[in-house]
């Protein structure tokens, strides 16, 4: 019943990820916050902070400093369920920073197109 | 078109949830490897790991010490989008861990129940 990887929702959802990654590598806080879902249930996980709700999301993309946002990303796993689900999974280096990232987001579809209602982003301690 | 926390099936999220809850903690390894999808799509980055693929999600699993899995739930949050889609996400606390814990899961309504197809458990860092 959700289809995997539907070749047209796949494409949808990878251009909107790539739009992301532009956006957060240039810090444009315009499209990163156009992306993510506006909702009181939207939610980010950050590597030090935890964000409930979209204006959490906004103010926390607002105050913060627009330096040291590139990366390199190393692994990406986009995968889409039926044609209105989907997620996207990322590991990505960063200069300076020996740990691997790990980037997680649920995409939804909606009338406005693809936008982020969860993510989690953190760095992967060594065991 | 994706209606948010319908009841019907918000009850069915949360049910799912606390099988896996209760299944962690207790280590029963039987019901996390049938609460996670069973397809090469299916992730789970941990604090410690990237795992691609239910085989290698279950392979850990089967090599990890079933001690020291106890932990509290400090936030819950549980949201479904339409009939078929929700993310799971929560902090928790672990004994002698000072770090605040977060699980990120979304959850896919497939013919045998909801199951997982992507989740991310990190410790939060202090800025």
């Amino acid at each position: 019943m959700n289809e995997i990887n539907r070749p047209d929702v796949l494409a949808e959802v990878d251009a909107a990820f790539d739009a992301y990654e532009e956006a957060l590598v240039t810090n444009d806080v315009a499209t990163l916050d156009e992306l993510f879902f506006d909702s009181p249930h939207t939610l980010r996980y950050g590597a030090t902070e935890n964000l409930y709700g979209y204006e959490a999301i906004r103010a926390f993309r607002a105050a913060r400093p627009g330096t040291a946002l590139a990366r390199t990303i190393t692994a990406r796993v986009v995968t889409s369920y039926g044609d209105a689900f989907a997620v996207a999974n990322i590991e990505f280096r960063r200069e300076g920073e020996p740990r691997i990232g790990r980037q997680s987001q649920t995409w939804m579809k909606t009338a406005d197109g693809w936008r982020v209602v969860s993510a989690h982003v953190s760095w992967m301690e060594t065991r």
